[in-house]
């Protein structure tokens, strides 16, 4: 079978069963905008929805991609299927498909219970890729019970990374004025767990109490995030963590929250396949040359840009 | 007349005639998104197109408040007409709608030639703000000869600024690596000037040869944005960055890229409008409920995202 044509049946059994190159190919499929990937989509749909998916995010240098594979170490004890996916332009795993289709974790590397893959760390927008949520499918067929999502936590991306995740811990750095720093960043409200990692530098403790601090201002939403401390590359506090997610885990079930959360994300995946899809169409229409020619109304002054969007929905 | 059903024909010809009230009347309008919008745009499009646009971006801390008063100062010295949007949430004279319908700036306070408007500073993704482009117009149709829009340069809002701008001035300030931070953020590419604020300070020189060295690197697209410097808050260097504005400006106009770049901006707004007018007609389709019915399937595996899409976009 030919690289051009891939049979997507026979890769999606691949993928099941545990074969790595499938799981790869499949990934690139989805990341590739392949006209196959309608086809992924519904093949991957049955064996979807098991998957646990675990969301690491946190200012750059906080060490996200040390405490990603401290947790896999943790997740791998545990009996875990586990994959990866680093969408952090940082992380010594990510590149994106500059690296190839698929990168594995130092000492992870020879483990077949772990999928490792960097993902083009932007979308269009400059937010978390398009294809992430079809990645995590790809990871979630194959049977991996959990699903780390690392993003590095700059704007707008720690929201998208909350939007994915059942479950979203952010890092923090110990330091003057981080626990400020996130709040500003509307970290605090996408926290399910809080870890000052590098707690063995000064301004731990500090920063600790400064984010529980915040936490008590913030209004109850049922679930505290409880505030740990790791060293990450001492493998110290990793254990607690996973105790947190665990924890967290069954608040999400017992509160319906869990619930509620993947049908907004599956929502809003929906709504927006559906808008790139009447975008494509309004392009369609007459071509770019029927906007440029409303443009140039607009730019002359001889028509408002909302009757110009009017005519352009009309041509649907 | 009422506050509550304003006559948006004697605001539009109140703005003509140099009305401060009605300026910030018709952009609280469009800012709230009033029902009024459409009528808004309608009537102020024949009075739009003359003003030219200037960008002030660049990150927290390098003085865009101080350069914009000082630019604005230059161009009042000029006779111009000026208008000020300020999309900034660190800016003293932003802050949005906590700080009402207006506010003045310092030494420009009671000055009629000049109009300064803060605007809500994120929109919903984040970036500017949908309303930015409809308060342009609004100060381009009161007779506005200039209208700089500052905004602070994070992640993706420099970008959106050079798409509304004509001719966008990033400001940097001295110090190892900026320049290198610029090259990153993708500053670089949306620079028409660039200027090293703060020239006072060490590292001044190394940051402006820093950025002609990335410059000479970059392929040349018939204009090469000059590395100035200023110390805004002397006035320092204002007169070289506004004469380096109009020679920008009369590249626009011989190169054609002016015309160019208007349309591209105005083909984008009518594009996101038209897509917010089909969003709002998908939510309507049916509700909101039939998106989560949907979304259950797909959470539930029993239908794949774009099978879903479809379903929703064959409903309109």
């Amino acid at each position: 079978m030919g690289r051009r044509s891939p049979d997507v049946a026979a890769l999606v059994t691949g993928a099941r069963d545990g074969d790595p190159r499938s799981v790869a190919r499949l990934i690139s499929l989805v990341e590739q905008e392949s006209p196959l990937l309608r086809e992924v989509a519904v093949r991957l749909a049955p064996h979807t929805g098991a998957a646990q998916v675990l969301g690491v995010t946190g200012p750059p240098g906080v060490g996200k991609s040390t405490t990603t594979t401290a947790l896999v170490a943790g997740l791998r004890a545990a009996g875990k299927r586990v994959g990866v996916l680093a969408v952090d332009p940082s992380s010594p795993f990510s590149g994106g498909a500059l690296l190839g289709d698929r990168v594995r974790m130092g000492v992870h590397a020879e483990d077949p219970g772990v999928y490792v893959r960097s993902m083009a760390s932007r979308g269009h927008l400059g937010g978390l890729s398009w294809a992430t949520p079809q990645a995590l499918r790809v990871l979630d067929a194959a049977g991996c019970d959990v699903v780390v999502v690392e993003t590095v936590g700059v704007g707008q991306s720690e929201l998208e990374v909350a939007s994915l995740a059942d479950t979203t811990v952010v890092l923090v750095a110990p330091g003057m004025g981080d626990g400020v720093q996130a709040a500003k960043a509307g970290i605090l409200e996408v926290a399910d767990v809080l870890v000052v990692n590098k707690a063995d530098r000064d301004g731990a403790d500090r920063t600790a109490r400064e984010l529980r601090s915040m936490l008590t201002m913030a209004p109850a939403q049922g679930w505290t995030p409880p505030v740990l401390r790791t060293v990450a590359a001492r493998d110290e506090g990793i254990g607690e963590v996973l105790a947190a997610v665990e924890d967290h885990r069954g608040w999400l079930a017992a509160s319906g929250e869990g619930v509620r959360r993947r049908r907004v994300r599956a929502a809003r995946e929906v709504e927006a396949i559906a808008v790139g899809e009447l975008r494509r169409r309004m392009g369609d229409v007459g071509g770019a040359a029927a906007i440029d020619a409303l443009a140039d109304r607009v730019v002359a002054g001889e028509l408002d840009p909302y009757s110009a969007a009017d005519e352009l929905v009309g041509r649907l």
